[in-house]
């Protein structure tokens, strides 16, 4: 089937794109020897983690215990909750380690790190102390005395044993150009490394030292230290992303499948049916390029850019491109479709429960989701 | 079971408010002589259009095809389908009305009429021609010779009938106040009778005028020559209601329920699980009440506002909270619940697929909902 003959709006995966984003990133790990733990919350699908795990040992990162139990189900047992944990989720997280999932939890916490000691759920937790390096939303500061104190309670007690540290370098998203990511994935290095030789030198123990966002994974120029990097949108990217100079245009490897539903002349615009909820209300690469809007309007086909076409405003289910011509009504009749590029592929992705995969334009399969929590 | 037990993040629906929501906006269209025809894009849930259709037709109004085939599988088969219809969704409308459906479909387009009028789908669809009454995204304008070269199209064929006219006064979200609100609603209702009385001039029949939008539903002062309105977030409300005085904050029904976890102390915030998908990236009310940010924090059981705690930042999985002393992280401290007030109801409802409603802070049921397409 071609993927115009889809119903829309619909979510269009390009496999081939997919495919090449993954090896390309996996080869970069390799080259640079330190492990690759994607993180899943962009995906949520099992077919993506596979290919995102190729040639790996299978461990995986998520942002939820839903996706962690979806993803245990689907044969992947190494599985970092990427989130802190707050002691209501220990139940639910040791039951799925009783079920065979190798899990490690993650805390910034003392009063967490206490109740992570106390209870006896019938599993030994690995327990991940988080690290801020500059992104400025959980986790302790490299020097912080909480550090130890985390690292002593979870060595002292039989319920759990010290995996390591993890920091997400995600204010990499906030930066301008190249060299801006590079000086975040150095100090997010950095912090993360100081923190586990703080550690090692209180006698602690501190296999793990985990690193990673997308950009700071692409641009960043050392990982000495790193046991891993754990990257997420790498395997769509995004307008988000390209903006900001971590991915190629061509890299761009997730769009919304919409259908012209109406010409509003009056005002000089035309309408689709993928608005707040198809793309999502996330205008994030707006901060580098205002002109995108809620997303980059382009031929369903080729996914050459229509003009600078982009949908500017957007209702519960439509989505307004301003148009200047009458030449965009011509080539756009209603009823015709457009593919739209989002800005950011995990909040846009989240509101689908399932990927068209397309070779070309030839929908070649469909590839389920894990939505919610 | 009590509320605060619930993983988190969860959607809560408080019974007692949704119940006085409908009721009233069912009073208020009685005591106005005009029909209720609820738009469920905000609740796509059964229950609630049980709630909203009480003591009436039972008609409704649904923003998809995926809504329309849902209520109608629950008993619903007087459905506006509210969104305008291109050609290749017909075959979809028609097994719909095939089933049973009342399908009432939409357009403002003289290509989708003629395709409308010229192909044979085994039934007879009732066709609404849409009028832009400022809303500037789809419809025509009330003086357009479109309206009667369209309506002149679907009456002379056996394939549709012309059932009237229809508007959204979707810009009185944008009014400053209630009296900018009750201009809007005037110029929704004068726009679409003039449009119904144009197509009778010209002898088109126009059995169906139909407007409306929540804050004209509630402030508007005459529906003469209305048949119908079509409020849809009334059954919940939200800041942005709020925010445009178009309810009181006691009929505030949905919230996001969510947990500490973690304080940031070194930046001054609490971190709570809910983020970009629970509370979506919508902030609608910000435009004039810039302070909300992603949401308002409230007791989890009295929904009594916490100081002026709000989530001013987002990731995917986590809502960041300033705070600004040391008595928020004693009143909050990690583990514990808050509830999370939304800007937009309708945006932040479609990232569950249920509700969990209460009376009080007692879960009492989970009600379902339709997602996606």
């Amino acid at each position: 089937m071609d993927l115009t003959s889809l119903n829309t709006p619909v979510l269009i995966l390009d496999r081939a794109i997919v495919t090449r984003n993954t090896e390309r990133m996996a080869e970069r790990m390799r080259a640079n020897g330190i492990a690759l733990r994607p993180h899943l919350k962009t995906a949520k699908s099992a077919q993506v983690a596979k290919l995102a795990t190729a040639g790996h040992s299978g461990a995986i990162t998520v942002s939820t215990l839903a996706e962690a139990e979806y993803f245990l189900d689907c044969g992947f047992s190494d599985i970092t909750y990427a989130v802190c944990i707050i002691p209501a989720k220990l139940a639910q997280a040791a039951a799925l380690m009783s079920r065979g999932a190798d899990l490690k939890i993650l805390t910034d916490s003392l009063d967490t790190a206490k109740a992570v000691a106390s209870e006896d759920h019938g599993v030994t937790f690995n327990v991940l102390i988080e690290i801020d390096s500059g992104d400025a939303r959980t986790g302790l500061l490299a020097d912080s005395d909480d550090i130890i104190k985390i690292g002593k309670i979870i060595d002292g007690t039989p319920n759990a044993e010290l995996a390591g540290v993890l920091t997400h370098g995600g204010h990499s998203y906030g930066a301008d150009d190249v060299d801006g990511i590079k000086q975040i994935a150095e100090d997010e290095r950095l912090a993360v490394v100081k923190a586990a030789n703080r550690l090692r030198h209180a006698g602690l123990p501190c296999t793990m030292v985990s690193a990673g966002s997308t950009p700071t994974a692409v641009h960043g120029e050392t990982f000495e230290g790193l046991t891993e990097m754990r990257p997420g949108v790498f395997v769509f990217f995004d307008l988000d992303q390209l903006a900001r100079s971590a991915c190629s245009r061509e890299d761009l490897a997730l769009s919304v499948l919409a259908s012209v539903i109406g010409h509003n002349r009056h005002i000089g615009q035309i309408v689709i049916d993928a608005g707040a909820l198809a793309l999502s209300k996330d205008i994030s690469a707006n901060t580098r390029w205002p002109q995108v809007g809620y997303g980059s309007v382009c031929d369903p086909e080729t996914m050459a850019p229509l003009d600078d076409l982009h949908v500017a405003k957007v209702s519960q289910e439509h989505g307004v491109i301003p148009v200047s011509d009458e030449s965009a009504y011509q080539r756009l009749p209603v009823g015709s479709k457009v593919r739209v590029l989002p800005n950011h592929a995990c909040i846009t992705a989240a509101a689908y429960d399932r990927y068209h995969v397309v070779d070309g334009t030839e929908v070649v399969d469909e590839w389920g989701r894990v939505n919610g929590w």
